[in-house]
């Protein structure tokens, strides 16, 4: 929406930088950002049309799209812009793997203050590309939208190719079902609690040299909450080996668990021992993006899943070794406090 | 990102309602808006998964992607929230039009302040669902996904069908080409204008009441602005024809005009009387979401395009009857004030 009246940075964040992309202007910041970017090997025709065009070579696509808001899912002053790119990327592929499917393209909507350095626009890409890199060699981003926002606000649409596979869903589970998990439990979750207690300053707001600190003593929990290494590969892996239901742990194993139970109309009785030292932490631990699936008794479990209980009867319902346990989780709309510090 | 600090409705943006999305929670407000949009006649597979899975009958699909953030692009004060559904539709829809592809489905991200209301997302998904029935019959909803932000964003992106056809480009103009639009032309820009100059209050903020007037007065302007009806369907029909380039008209018909002839090596020159009483406001107006063409000379041009000039040799340049014309249009951060009220 064209604005007459004249310009002016009153209630914009300042995040810092002399290269502003407001300075720049939208041209000039494409020029910046598309050069660090690869469209992949999907792609027939990338950025600089209307749309690009991407290979569905069996006739269907999988979709998926998951926003990330400054304040609610990131803090600059803990993430770098090359962390909060990994992870835009990541959070998005696991959620294609889940469905059995191969990554093909993702496309990358950035809304950011005028008054924000270009440099996190390119630290984002630079994440963004090797996130793909990393995560589903071939992948590549094929184009996306810049617009400006006060608060930054990253959304990744990402595809995949089911390569004649049915999808996996995450209805198909069966009574006598192994349940398998495949990624990390608990430590996303371990991560952000210490970012919380200890990368803050004196009045609570985040800290980046805490949260670097922070770095220096729990590399790897901090990682798994900024820029979480999930296993996308597994996901075709998993289909292939006839998973029979599947899902991406966002919200904490119990909450996802309970889903893929809802849906199955089953229910799902976790092996404890299996889960770790800390059951509750591995149940209620958010943000982890490990796969959930279910595979028929006596199939073999494909690495790197490993076996964390079996599908009962009792459809809905949530046990460790027999006992019922209560879901566990995060609400976008409950869990944020409205601070963007 | 899960907060472990308690709850506050500090620096959340009021926009009013008794039933908010926060007290709701995300899966109350999923119940709410689902059921009011409808997957489409290619979803294979619909919302409630990890991802969808959409039909590509053709073996590729057509992707573009926009959002529109409350402040720079819209404005609650004058849009309902059915027009923003609407509006983000529609401007969508024109994108893969202009490939040439027929629309089959979008998926919609919003990002919103826990204490609004969730008739605004229900007036939106209905926005969606008719812009969608209206523009681009058989095109779906086929999923999302829901964030918190103290700043309404919608991310809106869209997947076409090239059915055989090769993918039109902005990069096909030949000399001798005609140049023709389909479209209204300054309409969007003047009923912006309009509510910048009489929708807004004594201190310049956009005000409800004075926008309701102007709509009595300029139905159609105010309507190009905040519910624009592309002329989606012919952007198949262009293609059908032997469109050789094409593009949506969003930044205004010189702006855009100058990336068509950039990307083609060519220049254009436009028909002043073609282009109406106001050559002026029909080349700088942004927002008309038209679609310009370009095709043989010859060939018949579908309807509703209209010829309004064509193509010529000086690449890169415009011209009108003949005359060098600079271009005019609108940059998402040079444009914006940083205001949302």
């Amino acid at each position: 929406m064209p604005d007459d009246r004249p310009s002016t940075d009153a209630d914009l964040e300042t995040i810092g930088g002399i290269e502003t992309i407001g300075a720049l202007g939208e041209q000039a910041v494409l020029a910046r950002i598309l050069p660090r970017l690869q469209p992949g090997d999907s792609a027939l025709l990338g950025a600089g049309d209307d749309a690009a065009v991407i290979a569905a070579p069996d006739g269907r696509f999988v979709v998926t799209c998951d926003m990330m808001v400054h304040g609610p899912d990131f803090r600059l002053a803990w993430s770098t812009p090359f962390e909060l790119g990994w992870k835009a990327a990541a959070t998005n592929l696991t959620d294609v793997a889940a469905m059995g499917a191969r990554p093909t393209a993702l496309v990358v909507a950035i809304a950011a203050p005028p008054n924000l350095a270009v440099a996190v626009l390119e630290g984002i890409a630079d994440g963004l590309r090797e996130g793909l890199a990393s995560l589903a060699p071939g992948a590549g981003v094929v184009g996306g939208d810049l617009s400006a926002s006060s608060v930054l606000t990253i959304t990744v649409t990402a595809f995949g190719d089911l390569e004649g596979r049915s999808a996996v869903t995450r209805s198909g589970a069966r009574v006598g079902d192994v349940l398998a998990h495949a990624g990390v439990r608990g430590d996303a979750a371990q991560g952000l609690r210490l970012l919380f207690a200890e990368g803050v300053d004196a009045s609570g707001e985040p800290d980046p040299e805490r949260a670097a600190a922070l770095r220096a003593r729990h590399p790897r929990l901090i990682a798994a909450q900024l820029a979480p290494e999930p296993p996308v590969g597994a996901g075709v892996a998993a289909a292939e080996a006839g998973a029979t239901a599947m899902l991406d742990v966002s919200d904490g194993l119990a909450r996802d668990a309970r889903r893929l139970a809802e849906a199955s109309g089953v229910g799902l009785d976790f092996d404890g021992a299996a889960l770790g030292a800390d059951v509750r932490l591995a149940l209620a631990g958010a943000e982890d993006h490990g796969l959930l699936a279910t595979f028929p008794a006596g199939a073999p479990v494909p690495a790197p899943f490993e076996v964390i209980g079996r599908v009962v009867e009792d459809a809905g319902e949530l046990r460790v070794d027999g006992a019922p346990i209560a879901a566990d989780g995060w609400d976008p709309y409950s869990g944020w406090d409205g601070r963007a510090g």
